[in-house]
């Protein structure tokens, strides 16, 4: 019998869950939730119901597991912990401060309602944290390196756009060169934001935009605090037919290096790296959450109940195969 | 309280874990068991006994986890299950084809005395399995290449001392890097062993040897079936001088890299890579070997019996700090 799968939420999360279970031989989706109207929505997946968020309780009985496609700031800090007590849920929570309280809250509600609730998945956190724990563990007297890029940051892209005169925006983070070798080296550096990170910005003005008005907007992204104020910065004024040529695109990736040396006098260095290279990060997060529904999935039939990270769950429980075949072919 | 740790066989890996429970805060040293004449060893650790093998049994309740440092080949088959009547052990049995054997031959050994078995720990297997597994988890519709190298392969080297004629012997494997790149790029390639590594041998010939004796030193190697008859390989004749000048260490590393396509039309390409570096492969995989002697003990303090490997184990068991600390710091 397949996993049946529920998508809350319809943006770019939703639809990569989409494409995702397609490609899963032991998923079926049974249902898209959304907030919109629910006859505005044309989804892909040919005779799949769109439902509206209101009337998700009424699905207990026919969804195994809840995939959250909402934002972190507004949506999953309320949404998860009440979808928590109707179904199995898996989001991709991502405000790293907020975690202790958002997996408290997951937990009350996943408790409440006997379920498996799996927050903060994704490449990072997820992927990167699983690699920094591994790396931790195996080397402990050393340091992690994240680094972000090339990318696209959506949060600071948005920043961007909030400028005024600013009609769109994309803005890269880009890892700095030189930091990436210090740290392959294993030299445990002590870096500032700066000296990791670069950060490019491709700025479409409003239209009759003047010269000062692109001057005051370079000056006000160049020294937005936290954002862009900690990094060296470069600004580029294009159009929107541009932006939509060459920048429509949201890829991402970045590497976790983590270096330590071993021997009787430290004379052993190693090297420890994990990188991604992602054309589409909504595409590629929303794989992982797919496979770690099918680990809320197996959680919940062992009956464990409440919440969990990345870090509380066996690789196994991510695939389909036995453990018997996964050790004759993968181990 | 430490978990206490005991080593089973004083070799490189036996002298590697010795290392690693020194820098890891949470274990003390117990004691070394070995077969030779315990008296004719010395260790590093100050104030540690070094017991004879066959005494082991009368250790059961001084040892939280015996950490076995012995060959695939012929100690680890009947050690490991007798070993783990006796404690909660670890090994890094890497013979792919007989894993499945020996997880059910630890299973029982384990379930007989109420104990956990963690097998092939270490890097492949060990990690790079869990790049594998987890790659294909989230990639399910792709492949992973496994890439070893540069580095000192010690059954191959044995293969090379075994010849007539040969007085010691050094074999690198080595990537090919167009492969690498072709694998990188996400074509999913069907190589050949030959399309995918090289083989490099530094050979020190007998005292005396002519150039006939040496062109059948190099015949035979390159023709030994399965070692290296389906690769390319070179044979440098050097010195015992030069050997141990420039090939003493035991490098190794490597990489898996999974490339696959997400999108409508599978227009996103996504690249995932883990890589190694290592100085010192066996100090590398006893300190991952240590690293799981932690989640051993773990699972047997919440009652758990019975075989592992790496894919059965959550991350965050290999940690000493607790989850919540670990979401806080790490995730």
């Amino acid at each position: 019998m397949s996993i049946r799968i529920g998508i809350m939420g319809y943006g770019n999360l939703g639809r990569g869950v989409e494409l995702a279970v397609e490609k899963a031989g032991d998923m079926e989706l049974k249902a898209v939730f959304t907030r919109r109207e629910p006859g505005s929505l044309t989804i892909r997946t040919e005779g799949v119901p769109v439902v509206s968020a209101d009337e998700a309780e009424g699905w207990q009985d026919k969804i195994d597991v809840m995939i959250l496609c909402g934002g972190s700031a507004t949506d999953l800090p309320w949404q998860a912990p009440l979808c928590a007590q109707w179904f199995n849920i898996v989001d991709s929570f991502d405000t790293h401060a907020a975690i202790a309280q958002h997996f408290k809250d997951v937990d009350d509600g996943a408790k409440k309602g006997g379920h498996i609730g799996i927050i903060s998945v994704g490449w990072d956190p997820g992927l990167f944290s699983l690699a920094r724990v591994y790396g931790h563990a195996i080397l402990p007297d050393s340091r992690a390196y994240t680094f972000w890029g090339r990318g696209v940051s959506q949060g600071h892209s948005d920043a961007i756009r909030r400028i005024k005169g600013v009609k769109d925006a994309r803005q890269y983070t880009v890892p700095v060169p030189q930091a990436l070798e210090t740290a392959r080296r294993g030299e445990q550096a002590d870096f500032t934001p700066r000296q990791m990170h670069t950060r490019e910005c491709y700025v479409v003005p409003e239209e009759g935009a003047s010269e000062e008005d692109k001057a005051r907007i370079e000056q006000e992204i160049k020294t937005m605090p936290h954002y862009f104020d900690e990094y060296d910065t470069t600004v580029h004024f294009i159009t929107q037919a541009e932006l939509q040529e060459k920048h429509s695109g949201l890829p991402h990736g970045g590497c976790v290096i983590r270096t330590s040396r071993t021997g009787k006098e430290d004379e052993h260095k190693h090297v420890m790296e994990f990188s991604l290279a992602l054309d589409s990060n909504p595409e590629f997060t929303t794989s992982v959450l797919v496979a770690y529904a099918r680990a809320a999935y197996t959680l919940s039939k062992e009956g464990q109940t409440g919440c969990r990270t990345v870090l509380d769950i066996a690789p196994s429980y991510l695939c389909q195969e036995g453990a018997a075949e996964l050790r004759s072919h993968l181990l």
